[in-house]
């Protein structure tokens, strides 16, 4: 997407943040009211206070009734920085959509410290499991029926993901649930069912770079969300775009975002549910993190306060058992039809054998005994990562509070180029994600994610501190 | 799509048609000029130009210099007829959507007689291969890397699929091809990367339902173009309706077409290649059936002469292992990039195993022994079909003359309604394909497929029975 496609008032707020940095206007300054800024900028009322908000939830101004908008010290670093240009000093990814896939490749191909790939822990039991349940059934005459399996995918797996969907606080039963490849392939069923080329689509802003790629590839357009590092998506920024743009559906992952780790609270869920029927728009929920909640009791989905059935639940195993399974799942609620035929459409039907060894696992109660174990032991190695990040990087750093899943954002001063870090490590084998790939704007390029996963060996700890030393070098 | 979707010339031919089976012209009488006829009907010149194209293709008139177009007899029944309203006596499927998803649903659930769909004999040692390896392969570390698969697929798959294609005239790396999740998902990768909502494709008629239902299910037309049950595609037909179309890609089953079963020849193969230069559009390949050639040598496909890069080589094991594998492939020539990332965003990656199954299986030499085995079989379970068909229909069936694959193409006089005939079938819990799938524009009412894979045991004989009791009390 070209920069002239970004909102204007992600544009406008970028601005005002940039005169607040640059000393134009001082802390307690009152700041231009709205009818002033949208006569001298020549825009509607409308995008002024849409750009207000983003300063308000970013903590850079503060409204007080009846005097309007007052600059105030932000409560984290602006997230939103001009792109730089830089000399590049190797082979480089020309568009985001390949640096994208670099960074995939990268984790795939690499023998070396992965912390850019949201990829669960492999040496949990689980994954023996798994694997022993591909030879057992592998003999079973059964997964291999009289051809292609039925659309809709296996029934006993439909039936365990109902069972445990309860957990969830969803009570759906197996016939309203589709099986797909994974959740990203649920999430791309669901916007093809839901949208034509040219549409628009609401996302976070920071949001898990496959699913803008995907919006991209599609034909479709994101429009940037500003997100609360603590309690997700803004609901006012999202009914201010929802007013000025024909929003056809709002994409969100309301636990455990991906990047930035936090959890939508429950009565902002119920202000996303009542905005999304207010407009009639249709919510795609990505809970693929939603098992992995580090403390408590697993939070209730989007899903399960669905009035009308325009929520669509989608998950998968992706980070639970095994990413090779490729399997996921969506419950497409009244848009089920539509959502089974693109499934149809685009591959028949899904492999049988994951499926059925999915089943398995759950079935005999071991996906519950290791998510029992695989939640603290993730949340013990976010703290870890949070300690060493504390010794190693700058200590004008910000990192998210995660409360479950597998990643943490980093962010930076602005004098750090992470898409330089990140090629930089990668010439060592060490392997982040840049805060680039979560924006189609040209947000976040001092920011960056990382895994935590994995076991903090010596090899993986002594790659923080190369980050580190990188990033001394660079603020 | 509606009624009034259908090309103008294709309406213009059926009416033609229409007039000569009614006897307002008389075999051997001349037919109303070009010139005249587009007064008379007030279209332009190119589409009665068009319809009379197709019905010399079809044999029904012919071309004399000077003097204009001949009523001539039919060479085969003509395949286009208007459809019939029918009384309902149980609940139908009201859309073709939905008759293509209650069919192939008929099929998975089934333990009657599948003659609808297009599965290979699971009986053969080759499924007991497929499981053995599964069971061999689930158990070896290296199935199981850290993370998700590289998007372009696992490479030694990549590596058997490239050096096998070399049967089939391709010369290709195994850098040039993206592992999918079956043909199907092959082909919906080559379409999202080539065309937007709303565009246009060109396919043979009649075509399999799989590949209309995918055209109509991801917004986009299909133009069926007129077919020889002998030769594949008419490239006449193509060409003008190219000239008046903004026609985005062509689709087209080179090899044993589904649904029938002729091969395009090689000197047709390049008119069609010179036609797509022509108009530089892509060319979609489905050469899922390529392998399962009845005698002779493997005939080239399309791809092997392929100037340019312009042909998207799609193909899959389902017909020829196990399509529950759902492991399918494509070599998308200078598309290579756009199909990739179509991959990447609709599902990161294909899963493991069953690439890791398939390749092994190749590799082994197991695949090569189990087609030279398949391809006798089939030819002979294809010649006991022609024999049954010839003792239980009616005498003024049709069939097509299959070259390879593992269906057959019936066609019945206009009083059949296939559509019934399924029904009628289905509730004895036997399965057929009725002829309205297999076109967009309410042709082929009077057609149906069947599937000639299995062994012709006494209860699947008895199925072909019944279903020339019924077409005989149809006739
Ligand atoms: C938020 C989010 N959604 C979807 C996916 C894709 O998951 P799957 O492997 O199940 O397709 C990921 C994987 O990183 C993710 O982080
Ligand atoms: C012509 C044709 N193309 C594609 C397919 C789909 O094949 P796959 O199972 O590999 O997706 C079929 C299956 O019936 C077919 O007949």
């Amino acid at each position: 997407m070209e920069k002239n496609d970004t909102l204007l008032y992600v544009q406008l707020a970028e601005q005002l943040i940039n005169h607040i940095k640059d000393g134009v206007h001082p802390v307690g300054d009152r700041l231009p009211s709205v009818r002033a800024l949208a006569k001298s900028e020549q825009v509607s009322i409308a995008t002024v206070s849409a750009a207000y908000a983003i300063l308000e939830e970013q903590g850079w101004a503060e409204a007080r009734p009846k005097s309007g908008y007052f600059v105030k010290r932000a409560a984290v670093e602006p997230l939103s920085m001009p792109k730089k240009s830089r000399a590049k000093t190797s082979p480089r990814a020309v568009t985001v959509a390949e640096l994208a896939m670099a960074v995939q490749r990268g984790a795939a191909a690499s023998d070396g410290v992965v912390l850019s790939a949201a990829i669960p822990d492999l040496e949990f039991p689980i994954a023996d499991i798994v694997k022993r349940t591909f030879t057992k059934l592998s003999r079973y005459p059964s997964s291999f029926g009289n051809g292609y399996d039925i659309p809709e995918g296996l029934l006993t797996l439909r039936q365990q993901i109902a069972r445990r969907a309860v957990d969830a606080g969803l009570h759906i039963s197996p016939d309203a649930i589709i099986t797909t490849g994974g959740a990203q392939n649920a999430i791309a069923q669901a916007l093809k069912a839901l949208t034509q080329t040219g549409d628009i689509v609401a996302v976070e802003s920071p949001c898990y770079f496959g699913l803008l790629q995907m919006i991209e590839g599609f034909g479709l357009k994101a429009i940037e969300i500003p997100t609360d590092p603590a309690t997700g998506i803004s609901v006012d920024a999202l009914t201010l775009a929802m007013q000025r743009w024909p929003i056809k559906a709002i994409l969100t992952i309301p636990a455990f975002s991906n990047p930035l780790g936090c959890i939508i609270p429950m009565e902002k869920k119920r202000l996303l549910i009542q905005l999304a029927q207010r407009y009639d728009v249709p919510i795609i929920e990505d809970d693929i993190y939603g098992d992995l909640q580090f403390e408590g009791r697993r939070s209730k989905a989007l899903k399960s306060i669905d009035p009308d059935g325009r929520v669509l639940w989608c998950s998968s195993v992706s980070k639970t058992m095994d990413p090779h399974l490729r399997v996921g799942w969506i419950a497409p609620g009244r848009y089920y039809d539509e959502v089974l035929q693109q499934k149809f459409v685009s591959e028949i039907s899904s492999p049988t054998l994951p499926q059925l060894v999915t089943a398995e696992v759950m079935k005999k109660g071991l996906y519950d005994r290791h998510l029992r174990h695989a939640r603290a032991t993730y949340h013990q190695r976010y703290i870890r990562l949070l300690e060493l990040a504390r010794e190693h990087f700058p200590e004008s750093m910000r990192v998210s509070s995660a409360k479950g899943g597998l990643v943490a954002w980093f962010e930076m001063p602005r004098s750090v180029d992470a898409t330089e870090l990140y090629y930089m490590c990668r010439e060592q084998d060490i392997h982040l994600a840049p805060g680039e790939l979560f924006s189609v704007s040209g947000l976040y390029q001092n920011c960056f994610r990382l895994s935590f996963s994995n076991n903090w060996t010596p090899k993986r700890e002594q790659a923080i501190a190369f980050i580190g030393s990188l990033l001394k070098k660079m603020v």
